[in-house]
């Protein structure tokens, strides 16, 4: 198996990116292709260097945070996410794992690979640790203005994922609404209530916000911009929470006392918060394996992000997922 | 000053309804009419019953929280929170609180009300408690597949409210959006930014999901659609943290200790928490002052919520409202 990283890609790259390469090797045995500036890969990589599992592909430019995606990814043909995905395409690597600029990663990946047959949209699935279970919301990746048939798709593409990746049987799935009963909502999402429910999936009806955590669905659908939206949200929110605790804490002598007789089990709690912790998010519905890391992520979300795309290959999710879409072409 | 208080709406009402209107009265010095079965409410008023700053007002019918809220309000002409704001439309009372029905609540304020001229939508205003400072999210009332400049409208409206009742000089208004850049997002945001920002609003541009709780702006619009979930979203996620908090404590021998030595500070932690605790959100737009309250509401929270009508109505926000919406007429 063999995993082309983006190794310029993210808030802390190359470093972190490198570290959290090179921990996957070790610890899951893959073969990993470091796409980027040889030069500080190479820094990073440190005496040891290219070594049996890790090899260095050099390019030689990059596609910022804040660049337009297509934009960037049309007119950069050798930067490292781009390249990664040239790798890929040529079957020199089963998958492509990146935490730099996710639009570009999925521009990147529809551009190079495709798109599978009858999806009209592929989407970001983010799995979300949610207090008894994970969670699937899809579309995270900024899909605007989605059209009711393209929310059934997510569902339908998430269900393939659910499956064949998180060892579901029939996985759950609720649409994001504003209420619980069928009928609320704007236009957009009761339209996508009715094709859902003439699916075959294992549809459950209107979900809330506060559902997401709750566990009781598997998939949560939703346009791509309010799950950019919520996704963002439940990050902003979580690090506020750590935020107050410690001010909280520091704030009274008790606490001062209490955080430093229960350092270890505070870093417990803080890691149970930290949602850039799930590693990576999927790209369904392209002709290929793309996992997109947070920009922020750290060498061990890395590294669990190199794990999901090694999961993804070995259960063959792009398989399951072109035959459900082709098996439910009569919807659409 | 006279506070009409929908006794019958909420999980917990009547019992916590009263005990928070009593708490009110007693602490504010407002007086209160408790609108609903006089029987139930004689209950929980015990031996003293009614007594000098508080009243009951008799009616028979309740909507319950499922219920449409427009088809139950026109239907249910003497449910409590129907009557209560007869109650002020009849000059008895300046203002309504109620814990019951959102959706209801809101039908009730425009049917009986009527809206401010040149408002097309009434919005919910919720106050969330920032790191910082508080953020005003409008709106979370489930105005769905909004306008523009509905969400421009949102902005004045709320803009009139944080510069009478929160003390605000020239609050920072944002758009929620799923990235930062001019241009992003879907239709109806790229249209309402271009709104914005002609406006004399102090309009800093489009937030993310993480900003809602960052400080960063004063304000944030957003289509109610979105904002409702956001809300749920926040409310579900800042529960689901406190359950793992308690579950990570528990479930280790230190943490057991750190708990029982620090129940305070625990209790404290918990309470910043609380989302359902920064009283109630009133409804901007009408003609005449309504807050509502979340439906779990503590006896704390309805007493901040009545609070809240107090400093509404002393402030006169009703009239700045009106006049600003007036002043931007031209943009609409």
């Amino acid at each position: 198996m063999k995993i082309a990283v983006d190794a310029m890609g993210g808030d802390n790259a190359p470093k972190v990116v490198v570290q959290g390469a090179v921990k996957a090797s070790d610890e899951l045995g893959v073969d990993i292709i470091l796409v980027g500036d040889s030069k500080v890969i190479s820094v990073e990589l440190g005496d040891k260097g290219e070594r049996d599992h890790i090899r260095v592909h050099h390019c030689g430019e990059v596609v910022l945070m804040d660049e337009s995606p297509f934009k960037a990814v049309r007119s950069k043909r050798d930067s490292s996410i781009r390249v990664a995905f040239d790798i890929l395409k040529n079957g020199e690597a089963d998958a492509v794992v990146s935490a730099g600029n996710s639009g570009a990663t999925m521009a990147a990946a529809i551009i190079t690979l495709g798109k599978v047959e009858g999806v009209e949209r592929p989407a970001l699935a983010c799995v979300i640790p949610g207090d008894e279970s994970k969670v699937i919301l899809i579309d995270v990746g900024g899909n605007v203005d989605c059209r009711p048939v393209h929310i059934l798709q997510f569902g339908i593409m998430a269900n393939a994922f659910a499956t064949s990746c998180l060892g579901l049987q029939r996985p759950k799935v609720g649409i994001l609404n504003i209420g619980l009963e069928a009928g609320k909502g704007n236009e957009q999402v009761r339209l996508a209530y009715d094709l859902l429910q003439k699916s075959p999936l294992n549809f459950v009806g209107n979900v809330e916000g506060r559902d997401i955590f709750s566990g009781q669905v598997d998939i949560v659908v939703c346009d791509g911009f309010i799950g950019n939206v919520a996704l963002k949200l439940s990050e902003g929110l979580a690090e506020s929470v750590t935020y107050r605790l410690k001010e909280s804490m520091m704030g009274s002598l008790t606490g001062r006392a209490l955080a430093l007789l229960g350092r270890s089990l505070f870093k417990r709690i803080e890691e149970t918060l930290d949602y850039a912790e799930y590693g990576g998010a999927p790209i369904l519905g392209i002709k290929g394996v793309g996992i997109v890391c947070h920009g922020n992520s750290s060498a061990r979300a890395i590294k669990n992000a190199i794990k999901m795309a090694v999961n993804y290959v070995e259960n063959r999710v792009q398989d399951r997922l072109s035959g459900q879409i082709a098996e439910f072409q009569a919807l659409f």
